[in-house]
């Protein structure tokens, strides 16, 4: 198939543009989501995708995801893109009476691809957002459709000449970039948010601890504070989509960009973008 | 218009049964909503709906919604029903890059009915849910789109012989139950949960605390444990649709209902119904 008879959405299999007004993810946000890396028909990080998918429909009560069928639409919405990024949206369907969910829920399957960014080497300049993530014990970590308040601080964000911004939670404790996690050294020891009452559990996130933790370079999950961001020696975000974004300024503070984190980028890029033969 | 014929959705004043997979509301939960309870195609506390919903919109960076259009779109879709509830769904639309909403975003309008439920003198069975509330200063009080956590919570009380369910916020104190707010005797003081930091805040809350205050009864807004529940004299819940919902069982302990209650439900249920011509 060309590029050009490409799909680039599909919804249950099929190629589609809507989807049903009564599904429980747009009235609700009753549902998840993962955004995929492709290159060349491969999503690198595809196994830690289907499993934060799987784990996060138990904690829903979904039915488990079929990452067979998920792979064979991913490669379907995006062939024909030497890089893609495929969206996965599976949400609880319809039915229901209100907010009582369906016995039996029969889920949603979304599936939309678009180019993915070139990746980049250059440093990010970050701030801290207003807008608060919310506490929340029982949806922390999860990838669920609610993301009102990562499109707000977004909003903030618009000519303020930063590329993206840090999220505090209720508590003031700095959980997350608008889209991405984020890593500190400080010390020199390197930090991350924990995230037991708050933010997404990054599938890049968890990669990059179990690849610092491999070189030596352990990761310490605690809450971190705006000043301990601002007290650090450096900072570096991550997410699936553009890998390892090194901060080269956060507020009105220039940082250096550590080799440790050249060569993370470097490393992560390469398999990003199918460089190493190595799964992840 | 006959019942047969009545449009049960209209999306941007078409009769439609989809929305675009590109919408906000889908992806992010980026929208509002209302739920409004009319009557003989009249809905009594219409001002406070369209009130909220703007100063949501407001909030949200959202272009003003249109009440009379709204008012239109709702007597169409209820028109046959002696008794309805319409939905209406506010949402940011589509467009914007990911996280980052359009610059003039053009606001996607979903306006669905169905029959209301009869209004019931019953008291209610509720017990504690365990899935908590998020707290969200940033979202606090707005009714969007993000009810996944009401979804868990139902979850918890089907088969539990419980009708509702009180939910605690990431702190532990008693916010509202999954569909209704809620307000608590004790000491032969009225409160209710203070919402400066999660839950919604209903129409009907506010309508109650008014009447209240007008008969020299005041309510406190205050931090309520699920100890200071278990320890009142009486709880009622309150939405728009049902009106007033004395509790007659928490957890294992009976209540009664007091002669207040009783009368603020009479003169609710005259309200929502129509025996009364006065305004709310």
């Amino acid at each position: 198939m060309g590029a050009s008879d490409r799909p680039s959405v599909l919804v249950d299999g099929r190629v589609a543009t809507v989807v049903p007004v009564t599904d429980r993810g747009l009235q609700y946000a009753d549902g998840l989501f993962e955004t995929i890396r492709m290159h060349e028909g491969r999503a690198p990080l595809w196994r830690r995708h289907m499993a934060r998918l799987a784990q996060g429909a138990e904690r829903l009560g979904l039915p488990a995801p079929e990452p067979d069928l998920l792979a064979q639409e991913c490669a379907q919405v995006s062939a024909g893109l030497p890089a893609a990024v495929c969206k996965i949206i599976y949400t609880r369907g319809s039915g229901g009476q209100a907010y009582t969910p369906p016995q039996t829920p029969v889920p949603l399957r979304i599936v939309i691809s678009r180019e993915a960014p070139v990746l980049s080497a250059d440093g990010l300049a970050v701030t801290f957002c207003q807008t608060r993530l919310a506490t929340s014990p029982s949806l922390a970590g999860l990838k669920h459709c609610g993301r009102l308040e990562q499109g707000l601080a977004r909003r903030e964000l618009v000519d303020s000449g930063f590329d993206e911004g840090l999220m505090c939670d209720a508590g003031g404790q700095v959980i997350e970039a608008t889209s991405a996690n984020l890593f500190v050294l400080r010390n020199d020891i390197l930090y991350t948010p924990d995230l037991a009452n708050a933010g997404v559990a990054g599938v890049m996130r968890e990669l990059v601890m179990e690849r610092l933790v491999a070189e030596g370079c352990p990761v310490r999950e605690e809450a971190l504070s705006p000043e301990d961001c601002r007290q650090a020696q450096a900072l570096f975000l991550c997410n699936a989509v553009r890998g390892i974004m090194p901060v080269t300024r956060l507020e009105v503070q220039n940082l250096e960009v550590p080799p440790l984190v050249r060569k993370l980028a470097r490393d992560i890029a390469a398999l990003l973008d199918g460089g190493v033969g190595r799964g992840a």
